[in-house]
Parts: C-alpha cells; structure tokens; sequence
C-alpha cells in the first residue's frame, strides 16, 4: 500500500517525509501536524497528520491540496559523551526514569517510547550547560503510570547518595501522570532533604519540536542553582507558552489536564516560585534555605494500602474484603469528608481491628472537617481520622510511608503532623 | 457550668446571645464569628466563636476584652401560607430534597441540621416572589452525602410530572456533596427534557447571615424564568461575593471545594451562562431553546457499578471481587487514561466476562486517549472504552443508566455518543 502518485509526487516537491511539521491546504481548509506514516486502513490519497492536540486526522488532498514543510523532525543526537564541566558553576545530577520526557515519536506506530538516556535529553538542550554541570545518570525507565513504591524508593535512595556525595541539588525526569505520588513520596523519605531535588518531566516528547522538556529542565536547574530553596518540587510549565515555570510543592501539586503543558497546580497553597524564560525567580512561598546536612533516606513503604473514592451508590459489601485485608484505607469522601452513612459500620469495623482510615476530600481544595454536620461526627465516632487539607494522593503516600517506619497506633498523631507542608497548620477547637 | 462572672456581664452588656454574629477584641487581637453555646471542656472565661470558615475556634476573653454585635441571628420563620401567585409571571416548581440550603444551625451543638421545608427558604427570600411564582413542594429531606440511585429516581419522576403540569421550570434544592451527581443522573433520565431543571444549593445554612441559599435561588429562578434554556442546570456562586451567578451543565459540573461559597467549576467546557446580582443572564455556551414537549423519566438504574481510582501500589487482587461482582466499572486512570499494567489483566477478564469497564481520568480535566502510548493500545485491547472528557463521576453515573436501559453490549457505542453534553464531539482519526 503507497500513497496515490499525486500525492507522493505533492510529498516528494515539498520534500516532506515523516516527523515533519505541514501546513496542508486542500478543499478550502488548512491543517497544521506532525507527518505521520500512512495509515493502513486510509485511502491512499489521505494523509495522516498528528495535530498538537496529540490527535491524529487523516486529510484527503484533492485535487487543490498543497504542502509546505513548516519544521524538520529533530534529529536524533548521536553524540553522548560527557560535557566539559565549567568551573564555576554549581553541580547538579540529572537522574533519569523514564517517561514521555525521555521519548521519541515512533513515526511508524505515531506513537511514544521511552528511549533516550538523561545525556541523550540534555544533549538536546546544550544551553542548560551555561546554568550549572550536570552529571546524568540513568535509573530505570518507565512511564510513570507503571511507577510503583519500589520505584521510589530506589530514586529517593539515589537522590539521598548524591546529595550526600556533594551535588547542589538533584533533577528527577520522570513521567507527568504519577509525578505527584513520586514527589510526595519522595518529600516523605528525604525528610528535611537539605537541597533542592526536583521533579521535571514534558507533556510531549524531547524529539517534538513543541517539546516542553527543555523549557522545565532549564527552569529547574535554574531553580536548584539560584532558589536557595530546599525540599522535593515539580517544576513543570506555568502556562501553554514558553515564558513561565511554575515551581510546586511535593505534596501539594496534582496533574490537572491529560495533556496540556500547564497541566500541573499547586492544590490549597501558593506555588513555591515562579520562573520565567530569563531565569528569574519571583518567590511567593517559605521554604527551609539550603544546608550542608548529610541525609538519610527512610524508604520503608507499607504498599497494602488503598484509596476509595466515595461515591452515591457505592456498596460496603463491594469493598469489604480489600478494606479488611489492607494495612491502611484513604478515603476521598464528599465535601467536607463524607460518605454515604451505609459505608459508616466498615470504617468502624476497620478501625476496630487496627487499620487506620483516614479521611480526605474528593473536592481535592478545602479541608476536610468532620464537625460541621452529624454525618461527620458519626465517621469521626467511627474512628476515622480527617486529613486536613491534605490531597487524597498524598495521604495515601503518607499512610504508606506512617506504616512502613511507625507503630500503627501512631497513625493519627503522625497523619495530622506536616512534614513536608503536605497540610496547613491545624486550626484550634 | 457556666461563664466567668465578669464574662458574663460582658455578654449581658453587648446584647450577645447564642447565634449573634460578634466581633470579640482581647489582648490586642480581634475575632469575628458567630457566637456558639459554651463548651463543656471549655474554661469559664472562654467564648467559643464559630468562624466564617466554618470553624470553632476558643477564646479566651482577658480583662481588657469587649464585644460587639454586628448581627442578630436569623428568626425561625413561622409563617408558611402560600404566597399569593402574582399575575404574569412564570410558575416555577421547587422540589425540595434537603441539604445545607434547607438546614439551620443548632446552636446547642454548633451542627447543621436539616430542618426546613421549601415554603421556610422561600420565606426567607420574600424578594423571589417578584421573579416568579413559585410552588414549594417537599420529595424529602436528606444531606446529599446520603442520596442513592433510589434519590434520584424519586426526583426525575416528580420533575417530568410538574413539567408536564405545566411547570415553565423546577428548581431543587439541593446538598453540594453529591449534587454534581445528581445533575448527571437528572440530564440522562430527563433526555432531552423541554423546560430548565435547575439545582440549587448553600455552602451555608440558610439561617446565617451569610448564606449563599438566596443568591443561588434567586439566580436559578431567573434563569428558569429568562434563560430560554432547556436542560439539566446546577446554578451555584461563580464567586466568593454575591455578585455572580455561574450556570453549569448537569453533566460537567464539580464541586471543586470543600468550603467555599464558588465551590461548583464547569470542567472542560465553558459556563452555560452567568448571572449578575441585577439578573443580566450572559449566554456562554448553546443549548436547546424551552419547548412545550411533554416528557417521560427513563429512570431505570443499575446501581451494582463501581468507580475505582487508580494508583501506584494498586494491586488488581484487592479489587478482583469487587470488579467480578459487579455489573460494569469506571477507572479513573492516570494522566491520558493509564492503569499500573498490573491491572490490565483485570480489566480484560472483566470485559470477557461481559462487564464494562469505562476509562476516565483522574485529572479530571482533557481527554483520555489511549491511542497516544502502548499502555494505552494494551488498555484498548483488554476491551475498556474510552469516555473521552467525560468526568469519572459522570461516566459513573451515564454507566449505570446505559446498563439499566440498553443491552449490556450497547455500552461502548452508547457510552460515547453525548447525550446531554456530557462529551465534547468525538474527534476523527
């Protein structure tokens, strides 16, 4: 199967070949995307265009159609020996895990696999070696949907050595779609990290001219070198366009939007900094500054834990086992931290046999609190423990991590202390 | 027990009663709230306030504290005769089901009770009478933590009875937690309804000064009244003030905040319009004009469906009866619609076996797309369907009325096609 000889011919004159990005004109319309491989089951005058939006059209070019080349794909870099070290600057370790960040388009299948190393990524963008040495070190490579607490605990043991081993801060390329549950795992395990270890990942691909991966990457060796901040952060776009960076707290920042490049928030506070494309960093929150203590990482995990999130109809029987069979339960509840009063007898009959149940909000802003109305009394008589402010994804890590290195009768007094900012001060009775 | 001696005089002097709004000034610092019953576990000389947060909050009133009363308290309206119809305006239904809007404050326990009945509200609200004409009927009276697939059925059937009594619009009053909900169950059991069924709410009972009931009513009203819109609507605060009014479809709304007064947000589509305080309706977004059409309520449910939240340490085991035992299932996945791949046997089995399993996301807003990575292609082929922008929730709620009315092997070609809005167009390949 080939294309019609008109349109290889219109290709061939354009000199269009896949990856390209086209701008094609054909029955009074334009379309803009990335060339794809024919598609098996198009006809062969369509045309396959992969649209920014990550959709895939099929443009049937008739008679009128033109074809103009807008970019050339990036080429695969072939080089990956080690940059020279600029005296000066500060040293960072780039540790790589895998994600579209280090993925390249498969013009085949017009899908994405991970297959660059961190050297191959920062090859690509030559002038983040003005901003600091950055030694790249590839861990594993996963999405990140695949991510697992085994998963962070290697990376949180990683990052305690090279802090240890005299880097000014480590960054993290890792998968956008459990960023969030790394970086508050991570906030857990390196408590009280003495430098800047931050989360950098894309929404498209570093082989994709509309990558988002060198604007985060600069943005978060700018942030490690100059912040003067210490902790686990998100550097991820502020907005759709390459002038803003936002830098989110580990434990407060969830992925907002499947695929827009702004898609992460920082949820019930302020965004720790924000970058621009010069470098700048505008400060809008406190932080403990950067030490030279030594940490160590405390990666003991319970995994058995679950979070269940409330909803009408939602049946106590349905989740009786896995309830009872578990180390720990996360409730996204409604509102304030309600449930339906049908699920009140299994928190009860959890907490009674000592697995803790705590209490968060599917609304993901505000805190809960449970004294407001009966219902809520009656889940905290039930032995629930209400989790503030706290995002559900957090407290499900922060249950693990509780689990993992205290007795479980410490869950609540633990559950309620923050950590890593992950809940504001409580208020008073 | 009872207060300090010198507290008491105090309170004597302000004029301040339980449910007082006060502004309390002690030892250099000043706190505004209403004015709760003392404490048993409090000291004598400490005057409990309930903040505008919602909050309790103890303070201990020194020898230079003074008080003042900045508002009374709400009488209980005693009076509930049918307000006398005013010639030429509309006749609107509200069909109250209980909730925050239809509670008031005990003020021996500081809890929200649900106490009044729709004539009570409308009572309160005299200024509603020149809107419309307005019958107040009670379904019953519940929080919407409690409201069931049975919750919904009663009030789909009592909306298409009044419709089709000539009702030019229903308002129902409405609990937040779960609201979102029971505007998605409303739009698809209501197809194509002819009339504005419009929900209503408060984040504050509606005896507090600083309810959110009356703004929220009146602007439902209007909008029933002016908007020339047919649809399931949830008409909620845009804003903190009293000044705009948001109308969201029933099929795309979130209650986004514990709390807050603009708790409600419109999730990947814009506002269907927005109301001022002086009931200007500005048209965001189309929907179909009201017409005369009689209506029936589809209300047929399957209520054995589960909405799973996905996340890493996710272990298929714990969730493998749950899934089994029920008639389908909406993942909330990560990112563009990802599970760990331990979970993807599960999702096969479960399709093999006849049990839908929808795909959403967890961001909550953007599209799933499963076509864009291999864990997505692999996801696709153990059978899931993708719901596109659909919210969990949503999709939850459109699941268990496809299995209730259509062949179960109707769900992925029904699944997708929106009937209420609650999808944004399919895009093409």
């Amino acid at each position: 199967m080939s294309y019609t000889e008109s349109l290889s011919k219109l290709l061939a004159s354009a000199d269009a070949s896949e990856g390209c990005k086209l701008s094609v004109k054909t029955g009074g319309r334009t379309y803009t995307g990335l060339m794809m491989p024919r598609h098996d089951m198009s006809a062969p005058d369509t045309l396959v265009l992969k649209l920014d939006s990550g959709f895939n059209i099929g443009v049937r070019m008739r008679s009128d159609a033109s074809i103009e080349v807008l970019e050339k794909p990036v080429k695969a870099v072939e080089k990956t020996e080690v940059p020279t070290f600029k005296k000066g600057l500060k040293k960072l370790v780039l540790l790589g895990t895998g994600g579209t960040i280090a993925s390249r388009i498969d013009h085949r299948t017009g899908r994405v696999e991970p297959v660059m190393s961190g050297s191959e990524i920062l090859n690509l963008i030559p002038e983040i070696s003005d901003v600091a040495n950055i030694e790249s070190k590839s861990l594993f490579s996963v999405y990140s949907d695949n991510m697992s607490p085994e998963h962070w605990q290697k990376i949180a043991v990683a990052v305690a050595e090279e802090i240890n081993s005299g880097a000014d801060g480590v960054l993290i390329s890792h998968g956008t779609d459990t960023m969030g549950y790394t970086a508050a795992a991570l906030s857990f395990m390196l408590y009280n990290v003495p430098k800047p270890v931050v989360l950098v990942g894309a929404q498209r691909s570093s082989d994709r001219p509309s990558t988002d991966a060198a604007g985060n990457l600069i943005a978060g060796a700018r942030f490690c070198v100059d912040g003067n901040k210490a902790g686990v952060f998100v550097v991820m776009h502020e907005t759709i366009g390459d002038d803003l960076f936002a830098v989110h707290s580990g434990t407060r920042v969830r992925k907002m939007h499947s695929s827009r490049r702004d898609a992460f928030r920082s949820m019930n506070v302020p965004l720790v900094a924000r970058i621009d494309r010069d470098g700048k960093i505008e400060h809008l929150s406190e932080c403990r500054p950067v030490s030279d203590r030594k940490i160590k990482a405390d990666t003991k995990m319970e995994e058995n834990c679950l979070l269940l999130y409330c909803f009408p109809g939602m049946k106590p029987e349905s989740f009786e086992d896995a309830v009872m069979n578990s180390k720990g339960v996360v409730l996204a509840g409604t509102g304030l931290g309600h449930v339906n009063e049908s699920m009140i007898p299994l928190i009860r009959k959890a907490t009674e046999a000592g697995i803790p149940v705590v209490m968060t909000t599917q609304c993901l802003e505000g805190t809960v609190n449970l004294n407001v109305y009966n219902a809520g009394r009656e889940i905290l008589a039930a032995g629930a423990i209400p989790a503030e402010d706290m995002l559900p994804e957090t407290a499900l890590v922060k249950l693990m991590w509780i689990l993992g290195n205290y007795p479980a009768d410490a869950t609540e007094s633990i559950m309620n202390v923050s950590f890593a900012g992950e809940t504001s001060d409580r208020r008073v009775l």
